[in-house]
């Protein structure tokens, strides 16, 4: 297998509810961006990562859509969909067929518009990715699902409700420094404490918003993009798992099974182990979640994620940056959209690009996506090379 | 890139309308059946065709779910939308990824549930193929989008109305020879033609039913097949293209330009021609589908797909055998899982293991399968190795 490098990156200019712009707009408006970051006008195939773009715009097909919007046809089109780890199930796709041999220059990208549907029709189509048979049925939705795992956490681990506002609060003073997000700016515990019960203990300020949003990155070998001049990032580990989508048919659902799977998978493909990583993405649909993947990481002992979250070690200045992009709280959640948004950021910061809320020295980055209630989770490590 | 092999194959027992089994049954009924047929029971990954489990079922996130129900997590599991030409893509991901050497043994699968909901439901979810804000918008269905087709075809070329209705003949004569067929009976061209009307000239008898069905295959390396006994089935042409999913964007829509690039990259990645095919699955959606088909795929001159269907070119006893299962006419179309299960028919056919309905001496056969009006198709070569 070849060796794979992201030659460029690209998002929409903003996220949030975009309803001036149709999903076709915000995806070629990432896909642009994406290729004048790469300095290439050629593709060979396309990867695009969209979880419900039936449910949310009444358009499958996208794959062809989008392909024909950008100006590529001909060239061989698939739209991936693991609920919300589409994205990042996206990029190791186009990662596999780049390695492989069978193409070059691949388009990975993520799209969502999620804004043009009523709140109890998105709440419905997100709850399409848990078990609609043993968890949709009995009414339960994702806040619902979430806020058993955090009540589940805080018994078993002792994690408190405090904790759980602080990853809210580090990733929206992450997102007050990046311009495309969603909610660029600061909240504090309080606020959190005081917003709106969704589920409890889960309130309004622990959970990721709607959002219509677009990205996209552009792999290609790694000697095509040592040519470019800009410091070459190259995918070094890839991993992905699944689980069972509903939590009643986990023995533990405090922990991430499919997460930890696809992490040993990506370390074991890199040659490096949680202390090694510098700087992560990871999927913080909820406070909770933040938590709980950082455990199934390794970056944090089992059920340690609150303390450390709580001791600033996952804060732009701490020993483990986590979500210097505002992740999925502050900069918005397009669910297909995010795993590829979330290598977007991890290649700014590896190249130095990522101006007020750069990690300083990051070589080694590290993202992490998740389907439903971590049902499946796709990892990727990156490394910049020189 | 390695070569890969096809180690077995399976459909669930009978297609049509199962109102007594859930989408998650009948694709463990299929991948069981290909795990048998394979004789493994260690899996690295999984691709599942589905073009719109959200709108049929509810439920998306199927590719963690139905690994879960087979018994196989924590392995990848990827859900493969390309509307109607997901299972294809399902199929050439999977031979990618055992070519990349990344995996072993690989399922690729597909598998729709179409009969859980109301007719015009099924035709609203079906028109998400078709672009929604330029056919959708106006009205269009895809019988009536094949319609425009039909009509075109006949006026540029001559194609009769009973042209079309042999295609349909042919594939219901093949059909009743398949025990695992919708529709497993004989019609005539006389009851094609006095069949009810749904967007003129196309009558229900030129179009592939709703169903319910489920396939899969099992990919592997070439020397990890040769061991098994069976007679190696081998992936010697893969590819797969795009078009404009809107009829009104294309230069002349009696040409499916997606299915002739498609075709090209398997004729040279095969190093075959039209003239070396012994037998082929093609999506006959509707019967002008097929003849379209033909011709894009140059086993016909333009034009000439109707006369050749005509000239009895087509049946199993003719030069090029199509759709000996019955096609999607007959044997039924369960979208995601076509593609699928047209790899099966061919595997079965050059095996020699299709009963009735074996093409004789058949060892190459070809599977065409496409989206929409054909705004991406995949197609594949496959060679009887000894």
């Amino acid at each position: 297998m070849r060796e794979v490098a992201i030659l460029g990156v690209g998002l929409n200019k903003k996220w949030g509810e975009l309803w001036d712009k149709s999903l076709r707009q915000i995806f070629v408006e990432a896909a642009l961006a994406a290729l004048d970051d790469a300095g290439v006008d050629k593709l060979d195939s396309m990867y695009i990562g969209s979880m419900s773009s039936g449910l949310f715009v009444g358009q499958e097909h996208i794959s062809s859509l989008l392909a024909d919007y950008l100006g590529h046809t001909p060239i061989p089109a698939t739209r991936i969909e693991t609920a919300c780890a589409s994205g990042g199930a996206a990029v190791r796709l186009g990662f596999i067929e780049v390695a492989s041999g069978m193409s070059d220059v691949v388009l990975v990208g993520g799209v969502e518009k999620m804004t043009d549907v009523t709140g109890s029709e998105a709440t419905y189509a997100l709850g399409t990715a848990a078990d609609q048979e043993y968890e949709g049925y009995h009414g339960l939705t994702f806040p619902g699902l979430y806020a058993l795992i955090a009540r589940a956490h805080m018994e078993k681990y002792g994690t408190t409700r405090e904790q759980l506002a602080l990853v809210a609060v580090k990733n929206h003073r992450h997102g007050a420094m990046n311009p495309v997000a969603q909610f660029p700016f600061e909240i504090t515990v309080e606020g959190v404490l005081n917003s709106v019960l969704v589920a409890d203990p889960l309130r309004i300020l622990d959970c990721s918003p709607i959002t219509d949003g677009a990205a996209a990155a552009i792999l290609c070998p790694v000697e095509m993009a040592r040519s470019l001049g800009k410091p070459v990032v190259k995918i070094i580990g890839s991993g992905q798992a699944t689980d069972s989508i509903a939590l009643a048919q986990r023995k533990d659902i405090t922990w991430l099974e499919a997460t930890y799977q696809a992490a040993k998978q990506a370390y074991q493909m890199a040659d490096k182990t949680p202390a090694d990583i510098d700087v992560l993405e990871v999927h913080d649909c909820f406070t909770i979640a933040e938590i709980c993947v950082l455990e199934a990481l390794g970056m944090v002992d089992k059920g340690e994620g609150g303390r450390a979250t709580e001791a600033g070690w996952t804060s732009l200045e701490g020993k483990m940056p986590v979500n210097p992009s505002g992740g999925l709280k502050a900069k918005g959640h397009p669910v297909g959209a995010t795993g590829v948004a979330q290598i977007v950021e991890i290649v700014r910061q590896l190249r130095g690009e990522a101006g007020q809320r750069q990690v300083k020295g990051a070589r080694l980055g590290l993202t992490q996506n998740m389907g439903g209630t971590g049902g499946s989770s796709v990892v990727h490590i990156l490394a910049r090379e020189d």
